[in-house]
């Protein structure tokens, strides 16, 4: 059957091969011509940009990742796209290269799959990647896996050169990017209908994630020994840094970036418990000697490792007081997710 | 939640890191603890064997791909694995590390992902591949995604050595290796509840597919162009290739190897049937020159590759008369796939 058989508004119930040979043209510049095997073989193939491959595999699906009343499907190609390059990003390696599995529920129609196939292509040329291949399946719930392949460099002892999370030392300085929040303080605006600046900024914030590979970069090239991207919260996932590191760390709640447009919309400390534990923002997180992070450009010192109380996290108010850590929020992040 | 916290039987409630650990303990030696950055962490880092990486993409969804009264979830580990990998036998790639994304449907059980998991480490042992990261997320349905991750060598050009669909050439032989149609056959005995021998053999078959992971690479390495596993149907696989490679296959009815235990279930005019179009056997068609195919062991030549009829595949009688080709079989495979 050819692409001209295919009318919008269907369900896709032509075949594979013809649904691909749409997503390939409808993905336009995203689609990895130079590396992509022709359609329809096995596999594709491709050379690293450096000695190392750094691999990651993520999944989502509907109801639990997305819900389809607040986010369009263009919005889930994005995020799809934007969250698993996140996790390249967070160990400093040079995303290259997508494989997208979708499996596709029985409400599926074809406006949807070009709706998240144009949300993936716009997602892949503001990351800088290119979809070299892919698995179209029916099932009876819509969920989509990615895989995102990014480079990394050697060192001399031929191990690759990444940021990890075991990876902080007592004394590091612990650094965020951007202004954690933002995400969670767009869910809420969603969910209240809230529309024009600021909510729209947040809402963008939540839907539209930009993952930092430009700092990831950078900090891996300066020495940067230590990161996470927030996608569980800023406190859940520097506890990840300080149980895989075996480290206490200390964050200083005055310390905190707080994004603007969060504190606009629900006050200051709405905003701030949004930053602690709202999760979604996919900034870095990172640790490093204080001379080294104090060099990253578009990140905010927030507080220290110590050789203390390893895997806990604390955060400090101005008298030194534990600030106490905002519940509730992390419900909408924890695992096993709600189904809807 | 730690591991003692989970009991067999439970629906996976707990923590994905609980359960994740619990995955890694009980993949053992499958999973790929050299590579593996600590559980937990974003990304798995490989340096991969050759000079490019050969990357697949595949899912399997409850109902569409298994169906829990016909197999068990041990079975359905083992094919994931075995599928996966099989896509990179067919270019000639030398599979070394698999991601899985797990979406697990609200019925899952911990029982299921051990079975699961214990199936996955047994193909993993036998096809020599390790799992190096994976994802585990709560859905509506129950799905999984590998990808498998190759390595194939460099030519002097930079360019990787791989066999591809579009690769056949006018006058070149067209083999298959091992006996297509056992899997159909086996699918016809799991649905009529047969048992014993000759059903378990080719239940066996469907069930506990292997990749021809050494023969691809001996075909690859002896300078074979073109090849494709059988997971659509032999003619239809054939199809891929003719298609791919604009030319026309003649296939020669009598010299297909039939499988014996498939005759001897449903007579030679079924399992001849089966042998044509009733996929999931991942055997390997090969073409290339004669003297170069006849060089492989464990392959039979079953045809000619003809610069007439591009696209269009014959299946040739001995009196020269073309085969009507079976239907009704592809049903099974044809995508959409039935919801069942």
């Amino acid at each position: 059957m050819r692409e001209s058989e295919l009318s919008a508004g269907e369900t896709p119930t032509s075949s594979e091969f013809a649904l691909i040979e749409r997503i390939i043209m409808r993905l336009g510049e995203s689609a990895a011509r130079d590396i992509l095997v022709p359609p329809g073989d096995d596999s594709a193939v491709w050379v690293p940009g450096g000695g190392a491959v750094v691999a990651t595999i993520d999944s989502m699906t509907e109801g639990t990742h997305w819900r389809p009343h607040l986010s369009s499907m263009t919005d889930v190609g994005w995020r799809a796209v934007a969250t698993s390059v996140s996790d390249l990003a967070a160990m400093g390696a040079t995303p290259e290269v997508l494989l997208v599995a979708a499996v596709l529920g029985p409400a599926v129609t074809l406006n949807d799959m070009d709706a998240f196939i144009d949300g993936m292509a716009e997602a892949c040329r503001a990351h800088n990647v290119h979809v070299a291949g892919g698995d179209i399946v029916r099932g009876r719930a819509t969920a989509f896996s990615i895989t995102a392949l990014g480079s990394a460099r050697l060192d001399r002892a031929q191990r690759a050169i990444v940021m990890r999370r075991d990876a902080a030392h007592s004394g590091d300085a612990v650094a965020v990017s951007g202004t954690p929040g933002a995400a969670g303080a767009g869910f809420r605006a969603l969910e209240r209908h809230l529309t024009g600046l600021p909510a729209d900024e947040v809402i963008a914030a939540l839907l539209r994630p930009h993952a930092r590979i430009d700092l990831g970069f950078n900090a891996v090239n300066l020495g940067v020994p230590c990161a996470i991207d927030i996608s569980d919260g800023l406190v859940q996932d520097v506890r990840h840094i300080a149980e895989r590191s075996a480290v206490g760390i200390e964050i200083d709640l005055d310390a905190l970036p707080i994004n603007q447009s969060a504190i606009a919309l629900f006050g200051l400390d709405t905003a701030r418990d949004l930053a602690l534990a709202a999760g979604d923002d996919y900034e870095l997180i990172l640790t490093g000697r204080q001379q080294i992070i104090e060099a990253l450009e578009g990140v905010t010192i927030i507080g220290r490792v110590l050789d203390q109380h390893p895997g806990e996290v604390v955060v400090r108010q101005r008298d030194g007081a534990p600030y106490p850590l905002p519940t509730g929020w992390d419900q909408l992040r924890a695992w096993p997710l709600a189904q809807h």
